[in-house]
């Protein structure tokens, strides 16, 4: 009945449904006009994520999501020779997932929105702590992901974008626009804290409407109760329901 | 693909997927397993609920929730004579238009779980409070709902349930067992604060838990990354996804 929006990434998106997060934020912004699915798998990159992509979208589906965000690369872009070299792909590689994940999409369903979301920076200090407390004097010294190596998957995800004429959300740079963005957005250097979260709400609300999924212009579901007479509840469901 | 757990209420439901929220929440818990769709009204009694049941729920669908809440009777127990009247549905009918949701899901899925909800408890002084900050001195000094008169048909909707054999979550009853419930319970003495979110939650996962939906014993839809050999990733997904 009501379309559907899903949310397609990696852990910023599988713990969007936390307290304060990006998911149940977007959730709310349409609420009784779209259905908010999270399809979000921590630790994965684009390689991985490519063997659930007809599952989760499969073509031959009778309803086809109205939009959907892709949002992968923060551990596409961990470093070769570091602790999270697993889940390293190389950045033509990783533009070339995206894009077969775009197509697959526009195949499925070419009214489809799509929206690429770049992964957020990365504070390397905040990595660094974080690694501490959890391996001690054990972390490795390096950093597994850099600041500057998001900003280079960031970039190939911007301008794979603008090759398919699709939306983006640079979050890797409207992120940095803030001072302090190190500790306000990120809780561990990489993960999103309640501000991060607001961030992408905010501007994936902003890139949706920018588009044509406003929630303010989409119809309630049902009637607003202030339109229900109570002596004839039936006609303000006539149109709708009866 | 994964289960659907479907959320149908009044606006305790519709605004679950707040900050904070006891959907979202739920949400999270279930995640990657099961998708919570909010089919909350606010306003709406379980009278005029009836005429979304059959389009929320249609018989002939291909695909019924694995697990509904039902959660009605906040507005039902407004007061005859008073400020919300018209919201009002006779205790005796609540109880009927209840059986008859019920029934409708058990056509549709004999095997959906189906959960009632009673109302939570009223903080009178809560709600004359509320109606003070919008209407000045102007506000009526009589209550339009009262803490006795929701646990008329909070008792009316545990006796259904335990008429139809179906689990039940006692909320009037529940939340009056914490010494200040008035206020850390509930925002306007009717809707729910975070920590009365929390409880509602709680409850929720406790009783879809004793039932046979426990997130915990439900299968990932697909890997979790830590499974994934990065050097040959498909082995991971063969048996789910080739």
């Amino acid at each position: 009945m009501r379309p559907h929006i899903v949310l397609f990434g990696d852990s910023i998106t599988e713990q969007s449904f936390r307290s304060g997060g990006w998911g149940s934020s977007l959730a709310n912004s349409y609420s009784r006009k779209a259905d908010v699915l999270v399809r979000g798998y921590g630790g994965y990159n684009t390689r991985w994520a490519l063997f659930l992509l007809s599952h989760i979208f499969p073509p031959d589906s009778t309803k086809h999501p109205a939009a959907t965000t892709i949002f992968f690369g923060a551990n596409d872009a961990a470093l070769l020779g570091r602790t999270s070299e697993r889940q390293h792909v190389p950045v033509e590689e990783y533009k070339n997932n995206l894009k077969k994940m775009v197509l697959h999409l526009k195949e499925c369903s070419p009214a489809m929105l799509v929206v690429l979301i770049t992964p957020p920076p990365i504070d390397e200090e905040g990595r660094k702590d974080y690694a501490k407390s959890l391996y001690g004097d054990r972390a490795m010294k390096l950093p597994e992901r850099t600041n500057e190596m998001a900003g280079v998957y960031a970039r190939q995800c911007v301008e794979l974008a603008k090759d398919l004429g699709i939306h983006t959300i640079d979050l890797w740079s409207k992120m940095q626009e803030t001072e302090g963005w190190q500790k306000k957005f990120l809780s561990d250097g990489l993960h999103l804290t309640p501000e991060g979260n607001a961030v992408v709400h905010e501007e994936v609300v902003r890139v949706f409407s920018e588009a044509w999924l406003s929630a303010e212009d989409m119809p309630y579901d049902f009637p607003h109760h202030s339109e229900i007479n109570g002596n004839s509840p039936e006609e303000a469901f006539q149109q709708k329901c009866l």
